[in-house]
């Protein structure tokens, strides 16, 4: 269970780490949509490991499989399934990890809630599942596109280096300009050479990803408990290593008259944007933004202790090739996670009224 | 839609703030639970209104009255109904708000999505509904204690006065000694005292709500949509006023060598806590532990600019009942919610395996 | 589980046959819908015991109240909680079958199931919860009469008497003509006059109710579960004492050459509908027409063996007020769970094309 | 929407008949069950067409592969996802149906809905998803194997030549014992002859399925929607050219006093079986019987009038090789149908107790 996400565009997901292929299919997406494969394939390729010197050296071409649904370029209404299929398999690299439990993984908790699993990479517990998300997420992306939507993520902070600037003040078509992700020149460098410095030392290091989405027109969202945000928390908590979300300004020291958003006309435009462009759940047609914190990944290149399935104390010496910073490649993650949400959001609003 | 929270244990709720009556089925509540009423009500009167100086001076005394589902007493197996009729009606209070959006509350987003609304009291936007959560939480709490897992919830950080001691070194029996749900007498006295100055100008405070969950066994959470902490985040995103979530030790300025908890033996003793009782989605037999964001209350006691639905400018003088701090209320809805993340994910994991 | 009905126009239902009430959520009725109460009450006046000399004496008034979801008589989006309070109890008639399973009753798989049931009355296995469906039912059937749709269900057979004309030859205006729902009043006699024959005996009877809806334009339905005819059967046999249900003309005898229906134009007029109305499980724009077949009610007036709950043999002798036929009864449930159907699919169809 | 089916033990389903593939995801399969690949071929192999004279000559070999979710043949609690290449195109026998609406065929009503169609073997609308079927009920007859329970599903009907004898009389073991899968010899004989006959003159004829379910155990079926034989109603509506369902006893023409079902012990045996097994919507231990009816399938190897999209009148001559009679084809898909149901309401009981 729990492999399925969203009401009425749903991504349902499958797949390994380390099995023949990973894979996914999304049901209710609309009829009549021009399929712009170059941009999935872009946003696969922001994804994948081995793009640049910050991530990892595994060198996974995520070459998606359309199989059904699309018909001439042109979404039919029926299910759209796909599969990537897994090919740069080291195995053997976790054959030592067959019965032992990696600290702060996913191994021990798959052991004890199924009785079995795939100790490959990682099997389901991989991020490598996240592929199919930023496939599914660039369909819900093209839609959103000719809705008037947009959405841009980018890091904004690694370790104690953080970007203060808002959104508002930078320019975010430079998002891609360095390989980290990070619109700001100067703060990119920074993070970079801090990440290539952990690198070094064979640690990991973690940090925020920020995120907008412009031209959401008011009325998505549904009360009480699908609210536009709740489901972008679950949306973001859903990915791997992220720890925390918070949506619009960071309020928990303000006083309410700091922080409420003078509306100023019938169209929704308002002095501020505290709120972060969502009331009570529903969108109000200003920017929604809101950012994703994540943790150091688990897997460092230094020796740990732990324990194996017997119970015997065994110490971890990880070969492989890891991220030490998984931030530039889950930029896209977040994007697609943000889509999925504004376009089942987008499809439930159509039915509000009569 | 988006009315109903949980697969399995499924809570679906109505009611608008000055309408008939709120209300709520659980549908999914095992058979053979014993109802302990007295506990549903205690944790009802922790939430309600004019409860302590601190809170709104509205009287709801949110009289429950359970219409099926229970048969002398125990559970049958079949849906609960249940309503809490709406009795201290102040309409009059707001025919003033009729055409009237105020600044950072949902009367917009209700009118773009819907075309009407129901403007008393905030209706179905008011935090009103969350008397249906705390008592569909109860029963879940009831079924949870069975299972040894007990809920804990307090005010940690009061703008910005912040408890800084972690729930390990707090008593958490004391979180009810005083009316702010503080368990450090000292810091409660402070945030009190800042409260009541926020009032008497009129304005409104914002702060965080701590959680723990003790008892829970590995194996409650499902990969990869559906992950516990992401099912935690969602429902508590969708308390009114919340604006982030974090769980376990915040890491995004630390290294993975610094934070990666070692297993210590089979039954999932780790050295150290940090994950916040969850690896890959799936709790791993620790605390759970996690805090929740709240932003000032949107209505204040000074006068406001806005707009009326002519988009005519229009000055806004909040009467009524009002609370200056929800916290101390949002305790036992903070509870409420993991309860129901908690008792789906227990029931969805007796699927597990065969 | 199990006690909510449809995708986006939800109906969630609770409520045991003597308890303090039944009641019912829907969430997803578009806003906007005018409310006739007039026509819900008439529909539950049809449906409730009483009526006449053909049904049950028990005189339940089934008074609904609206709780929310409703502001000036206008839907407003949010859910619609209603209640209808049980006050006829006779709870005494059932104490006698506290432990005692009924033939052909749902109490033994209750006990079976949950361990614990609430006798009275059948509990929650008793026809009572239909009334529910007849509420929901008829506020779907308001918004599809604004779309042009009407839907009419009758008695087409009782015990072997068999009303053998098409739909198509009968004044559907003259339904309730008679107090059997049979719109041929010559074959209503021979029925009603069988039925008060069986009940002198006190035996009961059972047969069938025949449908059609008028006016769905082609595209509602979905491949290839979600099938607009598998949503009807389903609805149909969740109907107590349904026992089977089929669509279109009964083709089993017949080649394809008889059968199959040429399409005469762009706008789906074919020169017969033997079809009816669903091709591939969406429908073409033709009548909707369907039967569903009723056992006779398993609570005779005759004395019957059984067994207790500790095994023993009983005799069972049933007192209380019970329908000898409650075919006339059921034809406002089947057109309710019809409405439910075809609303829940027509705002499913909005999503279906960008 | 509407290709996903169960609430816990999952299907979701993709795939055109030409496309590249067809495919699908069992989501909630538990964890530990061992998979039998030469049942699931099996069974493959008998919905697969030409596999007897009496069927379609088209030879496609459905040979499924398994992407994940499976580890050393064990299932892993995981997403298991799989796909079947479509190899044997022959898609220019459909060009000369782009434009074209056949009789009784989905074409119209996709075309409708979408606004555009795979119109290449019928696309979505047909036969062939029921692959995909078969292989998740493969799997979820493997899991009920392991509980005791046994499917049979036989053709117990062809146009006008019936089996009268109940599934007591028969032996079940010689279901396919010949091609037609009806295990009465003499009957088949009669049945196949019948069909070579129609064949011969380009014809189609339909039939009934019978099915009995044996060794559920009580318990299982959720009131008062999803009743264990209404979302058998449903499983079996939604496939292909099925008309009706009914189960257990067909009542209409008898008594209430004829057809109760007398309990004799507590363990739930009867003197009869009329229920067919299921009592309020819960099984009550004895045998689930019902049958299934199919109209003639509408590809006939007559001329027929019919339209195109322009409006104009056109003759069909439809070319292609497709089944006079689909009923022995339709058994595995009967059967897995009925899995899907039984292993999902398995799954479901397991949570109604405390």
């Amino acid at each position: 269970m729990g492999n399925t996400f969203g009401k009425i565009f749903k991504l349902s997901s499958f797949g390994e780490s380390h099995g023949t292929a990973i894979g996914g299919i999304i049901d209710g997406c609309p009829a009549g949509l021009k399929i712009d494969f170059d941009f999935i394939n872009k946003q696969l390729k922001r994804r994948r490991p081995g793009q640049s010197k910050l991530t990892s050296s595994r060198n996974e071409s995520d070459n998606v499989e359309f199989l059904s649904g699309i018909f001439n370029e042109i979404t039919t209404g029926t299910p759209i399934g796909f599969v990537i299929k897994n090919k740069d398999h080291k195995s053997e690299d976790y054959d030592s990890l067959k019965n032992t439990y990696r600290p702060s993984h996913a191994d021990f908790t798959y052991d004890k809630k199924y009785g079995i699993r795939d100790y490959r990479g990682g099997g389901r517990s991989s991020a490598r599942e996240t592929a199919i998300r930023v496939v599914a997420g660039a369909i819900a992306q093209l839609l959103l596109t000719k809705l008037g939507v947009s959405i841009f993520a980018y890091v904004s902070k690694v370790k104690n280096i953080k970007l203060e600037k808002s959104y508002l003040d930078l320019d975010l078509s430079k998002i891609d300009d360095n390989s980290l992700r990070c619109p700001d020149e100067e703060k990119a460098k920074e993070m970079m050479s801090l990440i290539n410095n952990v690198k070094n030392y064979g640690d990991t290091v973690g940090g925020v990803v920020s995120a907008v989405a412009k031209g959401v027109p008011p009325g998505w969202g549904e009360p009480v408990f699908d609210k536009l945000h709740a489901d972008l928390a679950k949306a973001m908590l859903s990915i791997n290593a992220v720890k925390g979300f918070n949506y619009g300004l960071i309020q928990t020291e303000l006083l309410g008259s700091e922080v409420n958003d003078i509306i100023l006309d019938y169209d929704g435009n308002t002095k501020s944007n505290n709120s972060g462009g969502i009331q009570g759940g529903i969108s109000n047609g200003n920017d929604i933004y809101f950012s994703v914190d994540f943790k150091p990944v688990a897997t460092i290149m230094k020796p740990q202790e732990s324990i194996n399935n017997n119970g015997d104390k065994v110490l971890i010496n990880t070969s492989g090739r890891h991220d030490s910073c998984v931030l530039p490649r889950a930029v896209p993650i977040v994007e697609a996670m943000t889509a999925l949400v504004l376009v089942d959001h987008y499809l439930r609003s159509k039915t509000n009224k009569i």
